[in-house]
Formats: C-alpha cells, structure tokens, sequence
C-alpha cells in the first residue's frame, strides 16, 4: 500500500534518499550532480527564503543581484580565497554552438573562444567587492548591508541531494564597514539571526562557534558556525558567517575617505545558508513512515481528507473547516480525489510530512466531530466541529515545540565528554553524537584526529567557558574544550 | 545639485541610460554583457515576481527548480529549438582550474575536460522535458503545472541594461497537458495574466495577440505576446506565452496512458517574463527628472523629509505618520540625514522615483499641515495631519491609475492605420508607435518590410475584427490589419 522506504536503524544514507526521492523533495537530472528540486522540496525552500529575507530586511540588508560569471583572474587576487575555490569549478570557454559539419547535431565552434575564461560563481566575494570598488569612495557610502539570492556551483565529486551538490541555491550576504567593530557586529548578528530561524523556525537546535583557523571560510579572519545534530549521530554545519577582516578589500582595492578625509581600507563580512537547510530539516525530525516538516515550514500545514470518499455533504464540512482555517492564515488542502483509499492517502501524507491530518468521515459527522492526526507522534483524537480552527492552531504551535524539544533533548543526550582518546574513540564509535574535548588549538592536532577518526572540530561553542585542561590527543595545555564529530 | 540627465528629446537612448545609472537601478559589471541590479532595480523585481508568483499560484501553479546546465546534446533533439537557442551561448567545457606553472595566477587544467560539454540555459524546455519523461506515465499525473524562478544566458553580442543582457532573471512556466484544447487554453490563460499583470501593476497598456510564424519561439506552434509602447515610439515585447504542441514531447519521447489505457504524446505550453519588464516600466513612465515607479511596484512608496532638518519635534511628527501608513501596508521611510539640503533630497527622489514625497516643515506644523507632493505631475499641496493616511492611500491609488491612463492615452495616439507602403514609411519615421496594416500573411512579405523600414510584426491582435482588405506591401489579399513597429 504505503510506499516502503529503507528503516533509519537498517541504513540511514540509504533512508535519507527513500525519502527525498518517495515524498517527492527532489529527484536526480541528467547533469552530474545536479539535482531537480521538485514542487515539495521547493516549497520548504521558498518558505524558508521568505522568512529569512523577512529577517534579513528586519534588521537593515536589502537584496540585489550581481553576475552568474566571473572572470578568472579575480579568483586569484586574494591569496587563500583561490586555493579554496578556484579548483573544482564550472569553466565557460566558449560563446558558441554550430552545427556538427558531420551532421552529428552540434558541436563547440572552435573560433568562439573567449579570450579570458569565466568560472560559474561557486560564491561571489570576488565579483561583488570588484563592485564595491566603485560604490564605496567615503565614510558616506557605508555600510553596504546587501544579500543576494542566487544559485552557486561547485564540482563536488561525491553529491547527495540538498546535502551537496554540484549547483545549489542560497543566499550571500556580502557586507561593507567603515570599522572593524562594527563588521565583527555584523557578522555576530547574522549569526545569532541564523541560530534563531534554525531552532524557532526549522526546530532544529544548533550550537553556536566559532571555526578553528584549519575550518574557515577561504579567505576569513573569523567563520561563525551553526551546527545541528542528525538523527544517525553526524552533525551538519548549517550556516555560517564570516568576517572577512580588510582582505578583499585589499584584493580589489577598495578604499574609503573617514570622516578625518584619511584612506583607510574597508572592512567586510559574509554569510550563507543554503538549500542544504532542506536536508538538515529532513534529517533533524523524519521517521521510517515518511518526512516530517515542522509545521512553521510546511507548505501545507493541514489537509483534510474525506472517508471514504468525498460526498457533498462531507465536502461541506470541508470547505467550511478549509475557509476557517484560511482566515488563520493557515495552509490547508482538501483532498477530493475520489479513486484512492483513505488508508492510501493516510499514508501518502505521512511520506509527504504534512503536520495535521483532519479525517471526515459520516459517523463523525453525526457526532458533530472529526479525527484530528498529527504527524509527529501519530496520534489521532476526536475533535468538535465547534472551535476546531482554535484547536489546529494551537495544535500546529504544539507540534512544532514538540519537534524542537524532542530534537533538542536527543541532541543533549548526544554531547558526551571525554578525557582521554580512547574514550575518544570510542564513543564516536559506539555512540557518535559531538563529543567535547580539550584541544590544544595547534591544527597539527586537529588534523592528526581528523586522520584517525575522520571527525572534524564542528566549533569552538561560544557558551563554552574557559576551563584549563590537557588536550584529549597530545596531552598539551588546552584553554577549553571543543566539539568534535563526524559531519556531512 | 541634482544629477543631471540628458533629456529625452535630445536622446531617447542615453536619457535611459542615465536613470538605469543615477536612479541606481542597476550598473555595469566586469563581464561583458551582465549587469549588477543594484538595490532599487531588484527591489522593483522583487516586487513583480512577488505579484506574479501570487497571480501564478492563485491559478494552480508550483513552483521547482531544474538544473542550471544543460546537455549540449539535448540542444538538437528539437529541430527548430536548435535553431533559436544553440547557437549563441555559455559552453562550459572544463570542471577545474589548476595553477599556472608559470606562477600567473590561474588556467584550466586541461586534464579536466568535460565528456560531454554543457550549455548555460537559454530557457529550459529540453532539460525540463527530459525530466518530465520520469514524472509522467499516466492521465492521473497529468496537468503539471509549473514554474520556475531562474537566470539564464544568452550570449548577446550587444546589450542593454535589463532590456537586453547576457544574463538575465526570468521566470518560466513549463506545463504538461493531456489534450490540446486544455493546452491551449493554458497559454491563453497564461496571456491574460501577463496582461493584466502590466496594466493593473506597471500601469503599461498593452495589446495582446499571437506571433506570425517568423516572429514565434523556436520549438512553439503558437506565440501570444502582450506589446507595450515605450515613449519613444518603439514597442516592447513583455512577455510571451507558448503553445508547443506536442514537439517537445515527441523530441523527448513523454507519452503518457489514457483513460482508455492508450498511448499518447503529451502537450505543452512554456511561457516566461523577465527582468525586462524593468526596463519597460522605466521607458512607459519616467520623464526628464528621472525615474517614475507606479506605487504598487515601488519599493517605498511614501518618503518623509524633514525641512531644513530632522529636529525632534519634527521626528516625533514624522514617526507618527510612519507609523499611521505602515498600518495600511504602504512602504514608507523617514529621511533623517543631518547634511544634505532638502532640494537635494528632493531632486534624489524625483531621479529614484519615490511616489510620493511629505515635506515637514515647523510652518507646516504650526498649521497642522504637512506638504505632500506627487510624483507623477510634480504637483504639490498642503495637507492636514489629519487624517493624512487615508488621504495618502487614496493618493497612491490615483498615481497609479493616472500613470496607466497617461501611458494609455499616449499609445493609443500612437497606433496609426495606413493604407500604402509610402504612409508606412512617412508614419514610422515621422511618429513612430504601432503602425496598423493589412498584411497578406507571408513570411516573404513580413521580411521585406523588416528589410526595408526596420519595422517587425509585433502581433496579430487579438481584437482585431477580421476585415478583408490588400496588403500594405504586395497588394494581395489579406484577411485583417497587423500591427507593425520598430521593436527593442
């Protein structure tokens, strides 16, 4: 009946794409590595989009938009920018297509060579700053606080939809300061603004940090992190932002006069979250029935299905609970097809992750009720007719603090602290989840675990305070502990 | 003090020019063909797409996201398509750059050449029909209707900003029907939406009516445009609605299974607006001073300026207002820079073309009075505080619709009938707009004339009555009247 999918517990990679693929999120493309987001997938993106453009405009950034292309000598103007990005990118070398004189469709005219290649912005520091120059010359100019929505590529040779792929959808905000304080406050602020869309609107809890100076962002004095926590026990770095320090300033050029009429170089910051958010969301709160999308993200938060069929008299109901519900500004579909068995849809809406199913059935209706289901714990209840818009409401509010507490506790009950490296080891073994540490802040070190356990430092947590110690692996003096674990 | 512009009479083309510059509309970039869209261009953007992505769902539409790359090989599966669309484009032919021996920088890695090249997308039918293949076996997964927010590129070899550029933001509609009739009616509905999108948005009139077969989108077997006039008397396509038959489908091989469990080709239609529409809104409204946004598209439709200064007592007063029209949804932003003079901010938002402008004054004050001036005719007026919200609402709505009746007025004194080849001549180079003929309907014809006079079919309008009568150029029978112009 249902659509089967793989049981978390039996193999969770293998689960993770069931899902993706059996609730309709997303679907492969005949372009390595470059996936199809289907109208499900997209919707979670676009409600996601309009909440943090929503907070983004709240706290002073407007959008614009700057080339898909850039040339390929920027990406080697700043030093440690092009060792992490100029590598694995998309090559534009050619402007045209002709037709194959053999007859075999077309082919690459070979006398349309550019004269300098362009690279498919795989992040657009580069382009915007080369920009900036132009907008910035004194202290009046600033700050530019601007994003961009846009689509990014980079060649990844190992792609899992929404986790990694070779194109992939996000936002860049990319912004100038007249000092460094005010970019540090910059980039602070936007991580607290991604913290609080990951756990009020995703519920999905994260740790807030910092980067070891071995994870940062490619040409950043300071990356902020979000890390969220999934099911299997591997964690996922769901957002970051940077400050960029004078830099790209310095790369481009980019001057200003201060109010003394002294040149001074400006400084900058830059953050993105992604549609990897998609995936993070799945992996956060989905069980082996199907997705489960926490209902402030939902495109259809409730959908009312009528059993058996839809007669008129049910449909009735429908549209007078639909109309309700609406008037709440709730997203609501009755579902009239008049083929498949209730059983069928239940199951189909399970895999599709929508919050609240209304069953309608004659007998119910006699009792002036309905069967209420809610998709996070499967529990069904009667519910009246008469304030049953209040009752969803709040049932969707319950559901999605019910899914971020239930996260949040099997997250805490995922950070355990070790003393010495075959604990280490062990644990992220056994148990996986962060695992907190001393480290003795060398990348040597980092590195050296890396090798031997393939976890990562996740951050440096900002609530963690300083607390002398000996590092788990070299045993050198360490300032405080870190959070290690395997991440996606 | 203002930034001057070229005024339109002396040149239509560098007057346009000058507002997409100092209004800050967008500017140019470092890769040849592609612009920035600068915060006030996108803002307008974004406006539109959200109106039209509302109009799109309030008429069954979702939205995805297909791949940004397409298969050079998909190009030449549909004849014409080819044609149209592979010729001038993004090739990428290489996924890495590696560095320079020679320690300059960066170049390809020529060990990393693509397989198979991959083409920037133009549009996408083929990558969309190539997936569509996967979703469709059955009338039951029949109509999809879809649209997709996306950039694409063609590489133009001349360009102009938002009317015509390398890159540029679209979106576009791809939709799979199971019969023609119901496909037809879809790119009619289609049509009827882009139209009433222009005029009860942009406040650009504009006629309706289907492509001759030399002026259709390559793949389509029927092209319905909306044609708007700009004020130099050039017109403007602004968006374009596609019947493509079963020609995708067939390249593509989607058949899907009947009622009757028979196998049938499925039909199509594609449809697309771009960031064009931006440029049309700048051409249809903007005069010698600058920019003019009709109010529902503007990204601030009220600005409040402090006269000479932003004091306290004026502050408090303002706020107030803010606040009063922020409760009826209208856009407003209080100008409290200390150093500018109030003339300059004036000339500043007459170039960036904010709606409406209050001018608070202690004069005005003292007489419970604020000055509120209008875009749109420069006139201005003393208005009481009270009750000032309601009366700016009203006022919003008036420039609104005093906008489209001026465009509307100005293009309807611009479509001339003529009855021989030497009135065409003489009206398009005299007065220029729509020139209204009889045509015989030959594709022979139609390229004479453009050979000629530079003058394309722009349509056959839709409410153009059938008439007989002799063709403008050859003299053979024609069935009704076309309208000609020289196009953008």
């Amino acid at each position: 009946m249902a659509k089967q999918i793989t049981k978390r517990e039996e193999n969770y990679s293998q689960w993770y794409n069931d899902i993706v693929k059996k609730a309709g999120l997303a679907d492969n493309s005949a372009v390595r590595g470059c996936m199809v987001i289907k109208p499900l997938g997209y919707g979670i993106w676009e409600n996601m989009k309009a909440q943090l453009d929503k907070m983004f405009k709240d706290t002073g950034h407007v959008n614009a938009y700057f080339p898909l292309f850039i040339p390929k000598s920027f990406l080697s103007r700043e030093a440690q920018h092009v060792e992490g990005f100029a590598k694995e990118c998309a090559v534009i070398t050619h402007h045209r297509l002709m037709n194959d004189p053999d007859g075999n469709g077309v082919v690459v005219d070979p006398s349309a060579r550019l004269e300098e290649e362009l690279v498919v912005r795989p992040t657009s520091e580069t382009i915007i700053w080369n920009t900036y120059k132009d907008w910035i010359q004194s202290y009046r100019d600033l700050p530019l606080l601007i994003n961009q929505w846009a689509n990014v590529v980079r060649w990844e040779m190992r792609t899992r939809p929404f986790l990694r792929t070779a194109e992939f959808l996000w936002q860049e905000g990319h912004t100038a300061h007249a000092t460094k304080e005010e970019a540090e406050l910059e980039a602070a602020l936007i991580h607290e603004v991604y913290a609080r869309f990951a756990e009020d609107y995703m519920a999905m809890p994260v740790i807030k940090g910092a980067k070891t100076a071995n994870e940062r962002f490619a040409g950043a004095e300071e990356t902020y992190t979000i890390e969220a926590l999934m099911q299997d026990g591997k964690a996922l770095q769901a957002g970051t932002s940077h400050f960029l320090g004078q830099n790209f300033a310095k790369a481009f050029d980019v001057k200003f006069a201060d109010n003394n009429n002294q040149e001074e170089y400006v400084w900058a910051t830059s953050w993105g979250v992604s549609t990897r958010l998609v995936g993070g969301l799945v992996m956060t709160h989905s069980d082996d029935d199907g997705l489960v999308i926490p209902p402030r993200l939902a495109p259809t938060q409730v959908v009312i299905v009528p059993i058996p069929k839809p007669t008129t008299e049910i449909l009735e109901v429908a549209e007078q609970i639909e109309n309700r519900l609406k008037a709440l500004g709730i997203s609501v579909r009755i579902d009239r097809d008049e083929q498949k068995r209730p059983g069928f849809k239940f199951a189909q809406y399970e895999m599709e992750g929508v919050p609240v199913r209304i069953g309608i059935g004659m007998r119910d209706l006699a009792n002036q009720q309905v069967e209420v289901a809610r998709r996070d714990t499967k529990e069904k209840m009667p519910v009246l007719l008469e304030g049953i818009d209040k009752y969803i409401q709040k049932l969707l509010e319950d559901i999605q603090l019910n899914l971020f507490d239930r996260a949040k506790k099997f997250r805490d009950d995922h950070i355990t602290e070790v003393k010495n490296f075959d604990e280490f080891k062990s644990v992220l073994e056994e148990k996986g989840g962060f695992i907190k540490a001393h480290w003795d802040g060398t990348t040597e070190t980092e590195l050296k675990i890396k090798e031997e356990t393939k976890a990562t430092i996740r951050c440096i947590p900002n609530e963690e305070p300083e607390s002398p110690g000996k590092c788990v692996y070299s045993g050198e003096t360490s300032s405080r502990k870190v959070l290690f674990a395997k991440a996606y």
